[in-house]
C-alpha cells in the first residue's frame, strides 16, 4: 500500500496564476469580459477545487474568470470550507438546494458587478462541453443578468490541451499506478474466475498501487477477441482461448491515465499473438511520428495504413485522443481532426484491429508530445501477449 | 470475494415496459409527442443501457421516448453492440466524434420523422438535470429540426422518484455491501494510518464485498469532529481523539447506496459519544415519521427540532435526499421542499450536528417509504460510536 504521495498534492498558486494569465490574454484579444464555468474540470482547472462531490447532480457550481483579477467562486455553502483551501479569495455562497432560486440571482448579481451592464461573457460551448446547470435556470439567469452570452471561442479547451510539467507529472504518476496493477493481473485472473470478479479485483489492485479512485474500467473476455470495448462485466468465467482486455482510467490527484492491456487465457493462437504484436509495433512506430507539427489527421492516417496491412482498423470511431483531467479530452485521432501536435499535449495511441465478425483487439498507450520523439507515460507493452493460467 | 450476483443483473423487459407506459400516459396528458433524453440516468432508465463509458465526455448519446411505441436510440457507433443487448430495437448510429456533425443532423431527422413537422418535444429542464450535449450543437439542432422544445414538466423526475421493487432490491444490495465494508473498518483504520490510505483500503473493502465500482467516497478524520463532508483525503495520519467519518456511494448493478459511518480513534470524549447517540436516535425517531402523506418539509422540521435540542443542525444545506440511479436524486429534506412522501421512494435521513467552530458530525441511513413505517436498507448504526485502535 502506497503511503506517501507520488507527487506533491495539488499545485502551487503559480500554476493557477499562469493558467489565468494565458486565459486573460486570450479573453482580452476576443473582447470577453469574463468566462462563466460550470463543469467540474473547467472549475478545477482555474481554482484547484478537487472533490468527488460532483457525483451528486443536485447543486450547480459556478466559477467566474474575469478579464482581470482572480477567479470568483459562486457556490453552494456546503463547498465553502473546501474552496477556502484553494487560491480563490472571493467566494460567494448560497444555501443549496433552493427550489426557488438555486444560485441564479446571486450569480447574476456577481457577474453583473464584474462585467458591467453590457458585459460579454464566454462559456465553453463546443465539443466535449456541456452546461452543468438546469436549462430552466440557464434561461432565467440569462434574462436576469442582462448580459451577452456567447462562446468562449474554445479558449478553455485550447489551454487545457497543453499540459504543464506539473500536470504531466500527475498523469505519469497515474500511468505508473496502472502499469503496476496491470503487471499483477496474473495474480487475480485465471480461467474459471468470473469477469465481474476480475473487474473488482483489478480495481482493488489499482487502489493498492496508489489510485485515489477508479472512475473507469471496461473490458471483455471472449474467444479469439471481443465484441466491444465499453461493456461492463458479466459473471461469465474466463475460459481457455479467451482474450481478456482491461481498459482503465484511474485517477491520482485529479489526473487520469487511460490505457488497456490484453491477455491470453491459457494459450494464444498464432493469429492472436500476431495481432497483439502488430498492435504494439504499430503503436511504437506511430509514436515516432507523434511530434510537434504533425496533425492528428496525419497520425491517424499513418496508423490506419499500418492496421490495414494486417486486417483493418476497428470501427470504434477513433484511434486515440487527448487525456488529462478527464478520461478523454482535447484532440481525436480521426481523419477530420486537423489539430497540430504541440509539446505538452498528452494523448493516447489506441490502434484497434478487426479479427472477424464481432471480434476486435484494441491496444493503448499514453504519451506526451515533446520536441523530438514523444515520452511514454505508460510503460509500453511487449509485443508478446501475456498468457494467464488456463 | 462475492462471485455470484446478489440480485439478477439488469431488469426484465416488463420493467422497462412499465416505465414507458407511465411516461407515455403523462406525455399524452401534457400533449408531448416525444421526450428527448441526453443524461446517463435518464437514458438508462428507459433503455437499460449501462456502461461506465459516460466517463468520457466526448460523445453525446440520445434516447427518444415517443408518445407511442418503444424508445429509439440515436448513439455513437461505439455503443451499438451494447445497446443491441437491451430491449431497444430501433438503434441509429453515427461515427462519433465527428467535428462537423456530431449526431445533430441524424437526431434531427429521426426526431422529425417520429414527431411530424409540428411536434412538441419535452426535455428534462428542472433541478438536478442538465443537457448533456454542447450548447453549440443544441442551438444548431433546434434550428435544424424545426420542432418545438420545452420542459418535460418533470415527468422523468417524478417517475424516477418512485422505485419499483426490483429497483429497491438493487439499492438494498448496494446498502448491504456498504454495511459489510463499514463493519470491517477496524481492519484497515487505526491511529497512525494516513487518511488517504484509509480511503484506498475502504474502497478495496467495498469492492471485495461486491461493489461493481465506488463512484463516491468522502470523509474526514479530525479532532472532536470535522470541518466538512465533501473533502478528498490528505496524507495526514489518524490521531487519537479524531472522529473518522467515511461517506460512500457505491454502485451495484447501476444503483447507489449513500450513507456514512463515524468512528472514534482511540477513545471518544463524552461529548462525541453523546452527539453520536443523539444523531442515531434522531434518525430512528424521524424514520418513524417518514410515512406516506408526510412532506419532505415536515420531516425536515421534525429532524431540525431534535437537532436543536442538542446543539443545532449543520449548515450543509439539507438533512437528507432521495437516491437511486444517482448518488442524490429526487426530493430534498429542506424546509422549502413540499414533496409528499409516497411508497417506493428511497431516501436518506442525514442529520448533522454542529459541535463547535468548524466541527460537525453527520450521520446517514437509507430507507424506503412503505405503507406504515419505512424499511431500512442500511442496517441502522448503534448509538455507541465504534472505537478504533488508538
Amino acid at each position: 500500500m502506497t503511503t506517501s504521495p507520488l507527487t506533491p498534492a495539488g499545485f502551487p498558486a503559480s500554476e493557477f496564476a499562469d493558467r489565468l494569465a494565458l486565459a486573460q490574454s486570450a479573453m482580452a484579444h476576443d473582447g470577453l469580459d469574463a468566462l462563466l464555468l460550470t463543469a467540474e474540470p473547467d472549475v478545477r482547472y482555474f481554482s484547484g477545487f478537487l472533490t468527488r462531490f460532483w457525483e451528486s447532480p443536485t447543486r450547480p457550481w459556478f466559477l467566474i474568470v474575469p478579464v482581470s483579477g482572480k477567479p470568483i467562486a459562486v457556490i453552494p455553502a456546503i463547498g465553502a470550507a473546501l474552496m477556502r483551501q484553494t487560491w480563490i479569495e472571493d467566494i460567494y455562497t448560497w444555501d443549496a438546494p433552493d427550489p426557488d432560486d438555486d444560485g441564479v440571482s446571486l450569480l447574476a448579481d456577481v457577474l453583473h458587478r464584474i462585467c458591467g451592464p453590457n458585459g460579454r461573457v464566454g462559456i465553453p460551448m463546443g465539443i466535449e462541453t456541456h452546461l452543468r446547470m438546469p436549462q430552466d435556470d440557464w434561461a432565467k439567469f440569462q434574462t436576469l443578468s442582462g448580459l451577452q452570452f456567447g462562446s468562449d471561442s474554445g479558449i478553455v479547451r485550447r489551454l487545457r490541451m497543453i499540459k504543464s510539467e506539473a500536470e504531466i507529472a500527475k498523469i505519469r504518476a497515474a500511468c505508473g499506478i496502472a502499469d503496476r496493477a496491470f503487471a499483477r493481473v496474473p495474480e487475480i485472473a485465471q480461467a474459471g474466475v468470473g469477469l465481474d470478479v476480475v473487474f473488482r479485483r483489478f480495481q482493488m489492485l489499482c487502489l493498492e498501487e496508489g489510485a485515489d479512485w477508479v472512475p473507469y474500467l471496461a473490458g471483455a473476455s471472449e474467444q479469439g477477441g471481443y465484441a466491444d470495448v465499453i461493456s461492463p462485466a458479466g459473471p461469465d468465467p474466463l475460459r481457455q482461448g479467451d482474450v481478456l482486455m482491461l481498459d482503465t482510467g484511474l485517477v491520482r490527484d485529479g489526473y487520469f491515465c487511460d490505457f488497456d492491456r490484453n491477455f491470453a487465457v491459457g494459450a494464444a493462437d498464432q493469429n492472436i499473438r500476431d495481432a497483439h504484436a502488430h498492435l504494439v509495433e504499430t503503436t511504437l512506430a506511430v509514436a515516432e511520428l507523434a511530434r510537434p507539427g504533425t496533425t492528428a489527421s496525419e497520425l491517424t492516417a499513418a496508423m490506419a495504413k499500418r492496421l490495414s496491412a494486417f486486417s483493418g482498423a476497428t470501427e470504434a470511431g477513433r484511434l486515440g485522443h487527448g487525456l488529462g483531467m478527464q478520461l478523454t479530452e482535447g484532440l481525436s485521432l480521426i481523419s477530420d481532426d486537423h489539430t497540430i501536435l504541440e509539446p505538452g499535449m498528452v494523448i493516447t495511441l489506441e490502434p484497434g484491429l478487426t479479427l472477424g465478425p464481432d471480434k476486435i483487439m484494441v491496444h493503448e498507450e499514453n504519451v506526451v508530445i515533446r520536441d523530438g520523439p514523444p515520452d511514454f507515460l505508460s510503460t509500453p507493452a511487449n509485443p508478446e501477449i501475456p498468457v494467464l493460467e488456463g
